[in-house]
């Protein structure tokens, strides 16, 4: 059987293959994916479920739209350029293309335009949902993500990003976070982008290569940016990428502006930044600008009625790198060392952004719908939290029956069902081996104790129970059971 | 820009479509897909919360593997042939083949196959997760779906098989089924396959061609499976499926076996139906068949042992189309009546499933790793139990702060914080419009109240607080807010 041109099959379908090598399948995962253990998807768990509660108290509605899309309705508006064309993960489908969502804005704004009749103006809704990135494999680099996402659709209204800037602010606070442990950092598109209009720098697509330039400031440095403005830069990898090619003054005024602005991510900057107060040297620089720096101002007002006042400051040297941001923009950094999987510590970036989008939605037709929206990045978020010192997630592993006699197994029921009634997470040994492996079983797992009902103990009509912890033994009374076996638990 | 052989990139993506047309995207949906709204959600939650709870309790550790796995790894042991190569969603990256998983059992057997000096001996694990088949589109077939699936690791143990038949029954009782609302159909393959012993269809694929056709018996009925197991099948579309070509005596057995054992599945057979009760008729069939006997008299000695021995029974009739069970299969249907979103009353199916693999995971190597395993369709679970009569899921809608005035922001924030501080959903009417768009918004999205905080109010020094459902209005004194907004919510 042929490959089609632009199929999807793999070659382990086809005849030919199978007659060619019949190989032992891979047990290794692909790069940029993961296995997830216990702790890791609790803490998940628990930070969803605190996220989920705030959507609730701030009037978000519950959506989901489905993995794939139509690839022409989702576009494309990434930030990551290394593989041009493959940043996404597509298939084609009779005579249409389909892609895996990269973001849970892109099908937002196709939900919108195919149900803008019958939603609420404005329409805010939460999503959680697992986003994939076909981007180049490599350590640490994943290619499949879970954000929860929260937007306001159809309001031009700036207290909306302020919302979202305090939402940010209120679910890092309700997953454990104290308020000295992150910052919410804002900036708007539209003093950036009114920068580049004084310096003449008006092509969409250069504007747009410019900004991600610069969002890899935190990255790569001033002169990485530098670079990357000008003829182009080649990373540790060796890896060449194209520059912007601006002039050498217009170069010289970004890399200015932003060494100027750069004080405000300085820690020591004093803490009343919510005071919003742009620097003059910069005032007045085109009438873009102008709009942004009033916007900006209009945020901090209402942020700074909220009692997050204090985690959520002016940060201008923010710009992020995707394409269809048109305002008001933020982004959540922790403030505590995190360490990478070999015990380094490590810049660990934002666990959550977003910002103001206006265009999006009328790619669909002529729909007017201004909207704004944050992105938490779950798992990033996760890997945090479980480094945060106080931070610890109760994991539960069953109390063990042991097996003596399989003939006995109607008495050793009553047990279990008993425990599990009563939601003491129990079993009886699931496996074959002896009282010797069966030990070996409980304590492989990290069980809490051992239940060992024995001819003896039958006859006695008294359980041993065993903590595995202390290595107690004690024998109990049927009745006492569930009280002895609290006080292990 | 050409298309590679087997390359995976949207014309949307190439220079040379993007200068063709410039044509809006698409608002719809790819075939097979579909969005989700809050309340589906909200019961998604619901029942996702209870089995979670339930694995707990009966000791299965929470893992996730990645939706990405190399296509060899998981092999395709789908039960649909309508795409024979295309059941599954493939990408070719870098050189070798990636697949979207299509099941969390192909995924498991990898995972255990990488860890097996880590894990313990046996070893049970939950898994929730969506998955995706690249079946051939059409109204009402999905080709996204979320499972739960719990799986023992490692034990021939057939305690483990009663164990998932039990706790099936459990979770759809804490999910708020009556136990008369559903039963747990088992069976064993080596009961079927020694029926096939006994008819000298010995060759493995031709088997498990035979078995997907009777598994069609409910969808099809008897003349059906017939056809499959002769020269074909032409179903309502037109469509041919061609038939495993028995002979005649093969397949009158065959039918006979059927028709004599349909009796298990009529729901007038004696409800005592765990005292397990194979037909003499069909005794002896084979060594094969005995054994399959055997093991499912074992299993029900001991689901006879559970508070829902009357919902597990006998079915022999029960064969399942997915290629890797070797012994024990089950599942779950409900006895209540479902209509589809015509308003058809359909013969719905199972929610759940399972059964014991035991040779799947030796696929990597000299592995001995009999398992057993079960499935939650948690989507038709959902939809399933959105239709019982006395099931209520409750949608939560903020108080909408109407804005007369953005001068006075600050006074509707303190309003604002206090509700919130005491986790009622609120929000400042978060648009632009007069107070008559605001109340509109405030209806549409069903808020339950909507609070008036005018210049007449700020004056007096109360509110005036509007009950959208009677229409009421009331002036509440500022501190007896909450203790009013209680009443309405």
């Amino acid at each position: 059987m042929e490959q089609e041109v632009g199929g999807s099959r793999p070659p382990s379908c086809t005849k030919k293959m199978n007659k060619e090598k019949k190989l032992k399948p891979s047990k290794e995962l692909p790069l940029g994916f993961t296995d997830r253990q216990e702790k890791e998807l609790l803490t998940r768990d628990f930070i969803i479920s605190n996220i989920k509660e705030v959507m609730v108290n701030y009037g978000f509605q519950y959506l989901e739209t489905p993995s794939f899309e139509y690839s022409d309705s989702i576009g494309k508006f990434l930030p990551d350029k290394d593989r041009p064309d493959e940043g996404i993960f597509s298939f084609k489908d009779e005579n249409k293309w389909l892609s895996l969502r990269y973001d849970l804005t892109a099908p937002l704004a196709r939900y919108v335009a195919k149900n803008y009749q019958e939603i609420s103006k404005p329409f805010k809704r939460f999503q959680l949902g697992k986003v994939w990135r076909n981007e180049k494999p490599g350590p640490g680099r994943f290619r499949e993500f879970l954000q929860l996402d929260a937007d306001f659709v159809g309001t031009k209204n700036l207290q909306a990003d302020a919302e979202l800037c305090i939402l940010l602010a209120d679910t890092l606070t309700k997953c454990g976070l104290d308020k000295n442990e992150f910052e919410i950092k804002v900036s708007n598109r539209k003093c950036f982008f009114g920068l580049l209009d004084w310096l003449k720098a008006t092509d969409e697509k250069q504007r747009i290569a410019i900004t991600r330039a610069v969002d890899k400031y935190d990255k790569i440095g001033i002169e990485g940016v530098a670079s990357l403005l000008g003829k182009g830069r080649k990373d540790k990898s060796g890896d060449f990428t194209k520059g912007v090619d601006l002039s050498k003054k217009q170069i010289e005024d970004i890399i200015q502006y932003i060494k100027d602005n750069s004080l405000y991510d300085d820690e020591n900057y004093p803490k009343d930044r919510f005071v919003f107060a742009p620097l003059a040297k910069w005032d007045d620089l085109s009438s873009l600008y102008n709009e942004g720096i009033k916007e900006l101002s209009e945020v901090f007002a209402y942020t700074a009625l909220s009692e997050f006042k204090d985690q959520i400051v002016y940060s201008p040297t923010l710009v992020r790198g995707i394409e269809y941001y048109t305002g008001t923009i933020f982004e959540a950094n922790l403030l505590f060392k995190v360490k990478n999987q070999k015990g380094q510590e490590i810049e660990f970036g934002s666990v959550g952004g977003g910002g103001r989008y206006d265009n999006l939605i009328n790619r669909f037709g002529n729909l007017d719908v201004p909207c704004t929206g944050v992105s938490f990045g779950i798992d990033r978020l996760v890997f945090a939290l479980m480094q945060k010192k106080d931070f610890e997630i109760k994991t539960t592993r069953p109390v063990v029956i042991c097996v003596f006699d399989k003939s006995k197994i109607s008495e050793y029921s009553v047990i279990l069902n008993r425990l599990r009634s009563l939601n003491i997470s129990s079993e009886i040994y699931p496996g074959e081996g002896k009282l010797k492996k069966q030990m070996e079983y409980a304590n492989k797992i990290g069980s809490p104790a051992v239940i060992l009902y024995g001819d003896d103990e039958i006859k006695s009509g008294n359980l041993t129970l065993k903590n595995l912890e202390t290595g107690n033994e004690s024998s109990v009374k049927i009745e006492d059971l569930v009280d002895e076996i609290k006080k292990i638990i």
